[in-house]
């Protein structure tokens, strides 16, 4: 059956949460280890589905812990054999397989430049994992869909959770989020019927603000991977700063407006986009001319709203490519394992 | 006439870059405050076209000054008030207006933080300007068309040649530019051949890697803004993780295969390219199976290849929308300062 075994990774899920949220001890660890040594300064290297989460822990990592960070580029360190001062940096490199080979690279290199490394793999015995000092499995067990899904969500809640214990806090705000999740997927019903609209698109615009701005990352992809739709993400500021020209009502747009501050600034750029004529689904908030809307839990923190927000837009991927007749389980010209250089 | 604007500004680039090239003053007087206080970690903060050039400049810091560079999430400091340890950074504001509300804020949180703060701006008494400790103009003149184009290349060069100067070098590479630049303009009409190719199409890759990136992310924002088409941008890496799915022969590939480094890394992309049978349209390297080509002057130095690279593409962009019925000095729904919070 066409999706199988997608739709069954999207549903293991909020069981998976709940496991890493009773076993909190590695992520302590890691976090003591920061405690003692604090960065002054935090680069994050990922690629695909990964690099998304690692957008996500970038968000955290300005937001909460007050520092600067960046997304490296891995080809600088790579092909270009850059060999920059690291020290007071700590770098992460996030994947699921642990096995391409520019990331270990890059790990090498960051230990050669005397950064503290951190490899966030759902795979222990990775060259990955032994490549950097730190390691953080995010247990999403093993992920036989070419799609990522459930290594998505888990290795947010790796970050989320590093990020509260290095901060010395305790993530009690998290323990809801297996029920939550749970309440998300019991309505894969109004996601099918949503997915059904989108059946003949050709293109799609995925937006969102703050923490959400991963999400519309991770939605486009997603789409591209399973839908071949050419789906595009952009910040809700980026959107107005030339995109916004090629919104018309033939190109929908999927907006997540979650509680908080993210989805209040995403709300500056819904007058433009009615003007633009946009056929709008939006996730999260209430918004009056929005064409499908689909609700979130209410009072969800928003630093751990991602990891929700992006459970009906996985339905929607596999609803859709399942409904435009192909396969997500097997996406063409696509390995699970992707190696560059 | 449509485009007329658009077609002045891209013509006066050369010219542009000559008469920069023949006063670096105060490129020099920036230099040297760099070298006096050399900071260890260098953020950027940009948006739309701007955004692209502090791309290209964080190649430059990470690649010739081996310093960690990132790209601020502008909504980290403004919209959630983030207060960063920002000591020993340098944090470079790049905008053609220097009138975005949330640049100016960032450079305020950036000075409050402690970070060197350096505005590049088309604008030399804007307010991000005065909100900088230091100022570079990058002389471009006033830019009229909405999509930016001769204050793009103006930035890259204003970028490069404080590259070079803080370096203590004497950016000698680059006084062929000029001669280079008018040598492609004047290869106009292969252009405008080559966008009727594209006049029906609905999506398009663009994709690069290094320093090629920028220049794919350029080009997709110019023909999304100029032709409405869905535009995406991949660097040659993260293609295959997952975009590529969505590339048939109906979705027409533009890859940037400079002389260097980051063109070697992208002949990597090529083979699956071809398993996708895109047809694929070169700027650069001769490659056996592209449907078209645009050459590059020989012996570019990779670093300066982003100025030229860009050139074709501007082209390409005016006259696709000219050809599709757009004038692209009013592109829909777009203002030229685009305010954002």
């Amino acid at each position: 059956m066409a999706g199988r075994l997608m739709a069954a990774e999207i549903a293991e899920q909020p069981g998976l949460w709940r496991a890493r949220l009773g076993d909190q001890d590695a992520v302590r660890a890691v976090a003591a280890r920061l405690r003692a040594t604090p960065p002054r300064f935090v680069l994050l290297a990922a690629r695909g589905t990964s690099d998304h989460a690692a957008l996500y822990a970038k968000y955290l990592v300005e937001i909460r812990h007050a520092l600067p960070a960046g997304l490296v580029s891995p080809s600088t360190l790579t092909a270009y054999g850059a060999r920059p001062d690291l020290r007071d940096v700590l770098l992460i490199a996030v994947s699921q397989s642990g096995g391409s080979p520019d990331l270990v690279r890059t790990m090498a290199a960051g230990r050669a430049g005397g950064a503290l490394t951190l490899a966030v793999t759902n795979a222990p015995g990775s060259p990955l994992a032994m490549a950097a000092e730190l390691h953080l499995d995010v247990g999403a067990g093993p992920e036989r869909a070419v799609a990522a899904t459930k290594s998505y969500t888990a290795q947010l809640l790796a970050l989320y959770l590093l990020s509260e214990a290095w901060l010395g806090q305790d993530a009690r705000v998290a323990t809801r989020l297996p029920e939550w999740g749970e309440a998300i997927l019991a309505r894969e019903d109004a996601i099918a019927a949503i997915a059904r609209r989108y059946r003949f698109a050709q293109r799609l615009i995925t937006t969102g603000r703050g923490y959400a701005y991963p999400t519309a990352r991770e939605a486009a992809l997603k789409l591209m991977e399973t839908s071949y739709l050419g789906a595009q993400a952009f910040s809700g500021a980026d959107l107005l700063h030339g995109p916004l020209a090629m919104i018309d009502p033939q190109v929908p747009v999927i907006a997540i407006i979650p509680e908080g501050v993210g989805g209040d600034a995403m709300r500056q750029a819904l007058p433009r986009l009615r003007d633009a004529r946009a056929d709008l689904f939006v996730i999260g908030a209430e918004i009056p001319d929005a064409a499908v809307r689909f609700a979130l839990p209410g009072g969800v923190p928003e630093e751990i709203s991602p990891l929700l927000q992006i459970l009906p837009l996985q339905l929607l991927a596999l609803h859709l490519a399942i409904g435009r007749g192909e396969d997500p389980d097997a996406p063409r010209g696509l390995r699970k394992v992707t190696e560059t250089l």
